[in-house]
C-alpha cells in the first residue's frame, strides 16, 4: 500500500516469556509492543531523548483501543507502522501490526490494528498542552485519515 | 449506584512490579487486571474450572478497549465491576475499575473503563459457536445498556 | 513443621497471564511473587508504608537465587513462607514456595525455595546501613539456620 | 579479556515497561533478558528452530542465581554474554551483563552476573537424559572455569 511508504516502521522479535498457555502471545503484550514502536517513533524525531531521562515520561496514555486478527507465536517477527496527529491538545497514534510468514517469499499478514491517545505531561506528570517544540515535530506527520479503515 | 449491585465485583492489590518510572501502574497491566476480574467471572459462573486446565482457553481476544480516567500507584486496592452479555457469537464485557482511597471514609474514584469484545473457542483453538453451556450461562447474566456511558 | 510456625506466611493465586507455552508459570515470574511475599513482610512489620510511597524504595536488590522443584499451573494457589535476618549491612530471606494440592486432603508440596539478598537505600537510591528503626525491626526476627536446607 | 572472544553475545534495548517506580529496571525482568540470550544461543546452534514450535520447550529452568552490580535504565542497551556446558544431564549456563556507557567512548560496565542450570525435555515435558544431537552441540562449546569468578 502507497501510504505504508510514509509509515515510520519497528521492528520485535516475539521472546518465549510473552508468550501463554494457549501457546500464543498474551494480548496484553501487544500494548507492549505498541508502546516499543512509539517510543521508537519519538526517539528517532527527538521527542524522547535517552539521555534526558524525564524525557520519558512527556506522553501519557488516555486510551488504547487493540484489535486482533491473527495469532502471533514465539519467534515470529512482528513489524509495526505508525501513524501520529494533533488533535487539539490530544496527540493520536494508529498502528499496524504485521507478521513476517516464515516462508520469506510469501510476505506477511497483518495481525493486529491498534489506536492510542495520549496527553503531554509536564512538571510532577501534570497534563498540559504540548509544548511549541512537540507541536512543530507533530505538525509535520503524515496522516492518512483511511489509513486504518478496517479499524 | 443501584447498578453497581449486580456487577460481579473482583478486587486487585497493586504490586510494586506493576509500576513503571512514572511511579504509576504501566498501562499494560491494566488487560491484565481486567483478565484476572474476567476469569474470576467465569470461575464464578463454573466457566472455567482449575480443575480441567483446557477450560481456561474458552475465550479468545478479539478486541480491547481501555480508558484511563486516573493513574494507579503501588500498594492501591482495585475493585473491578463488570457486565457481560452474549452478541451473536460474540461475548461483550464491560468493566469499571474503582480505586479505594486510603481514607476509608472518602469512599471509591474511578480510574479506568473498559470492553473487551470475545469469541469462544473449540478444539484446536478455533473459533466456534458458544456451546450451549455457555449460552445459557450467559443469557442469565444482567446487562445495563447505560452501565458505562462515559466510555 | 515447628519452624513453620514462626515463618511469615503469603498466598498468591496463579493468573492466566503468568503461564507461558509450556503450560506452566514462566520462571521470571517467582521473583514476582517472592517479591509479593517480601512486601507484604515489610508492610506487616511497619518498614513499607502504603501512605509512604518512598518507603518501598527502601529496599535494593543486590542478589536472587532460585531453585525449582515442581512446576505451577493456572489458577494454583501458591502459599510463601520467608524467613530473614540482618547480616552486616545486608539483608538476607530465605523463602519457601507451596502449591496447595486441589484435593485439599492431601495437603501441599513444596514447589520452590529461594534466597535473596538486599540493601537498605537512603535518599537517592544510594546504599546505606539500615536505619535504628529497621535494625530493631530485623533483630526481631526469629532466624533458623537449618530451615531452608535443601538450598 | 579474551574469554570473551569465544563468548556467544546478545543485545537488548531496555524498554519503558520494564523499568520500576525506583526508576530502574526491575529485578524480574533480568531473567527475561538472560532467557533472551540463552534462547538466541540455542537458535544460533540449531537447538531451537522457529518452525519447530514443540522445539521452545527443550529445555526447562531448575535454578537461577542472579548477581546486580549496577542498576540499569531505561534506553539503556544491554550486552549479554554466556557460556555453557554439559555437567551430567545438567546444563549450566553462565552469563555477564554489561552495559554500554552513553558516552561511546568510555566503553561499558559490568552491570550483573548470573547462572542458570537447566534439564532437557522429552515427550510430555518430562526431564529426561540430553538427546545425542544436543550432547554433540554442547561438547563442542567452550568453556572457561574462571570466567565468572565474580560469582
Amino acid at each position: 500500500m502507497p501510504s505504508s511508504k510514509q509509515a515510520f516502521s519497528y521492528e520485535h522479535r516475539v521472546q518465549f516469556y510473552e508468550t501463554d498457555l494457549m501457546g500464543i502471545v498474551h494480548h496484553g503484550n501487544y500494548l507492549r509492543f505498541y508502546e516499543e514502536a512509539r517510543v521508537a517513533w519519538a526517539i528517532h524525531r527527538g521527542l524522547i531523548n535517552y539521555q534526558q531521562k524525564e524525557s520519558a515520561s512527556r506522553l501519557a496514555v488516555l486510551e488504547t483501543n487493540v484489535k486482533h486478527l491473527k495469532p502471533l507465536f514465539f519467534g515470529d517477527i512482528v513489524r509495526i507502522e505508525l501513524q501520529v496527529r494533533l488533535q487539539g491538545v490530544r496527540i493520536e497514534f494508529e498502528y499496524k501490526m504485521y507478521r513476517q510468514l516464515s516462508n520469506k517469499d510469501s510476505g506477511q499478514e497483518l495481525c493486529s490494528v491498534a489506536k492510542t491517545l495520549h496527553v503531554a505531561l509536564g512538571e510532577n506528570l501534570r497534563p498540559r498542552r504540548p509544548l511549541q517544540e512537540m507541536t512543530e515535530i507533530l505538525e509535520r506527520e503524515q496522516w492518512n485519515e483511511t489509513w486504518l479503515l478496517s479499524l
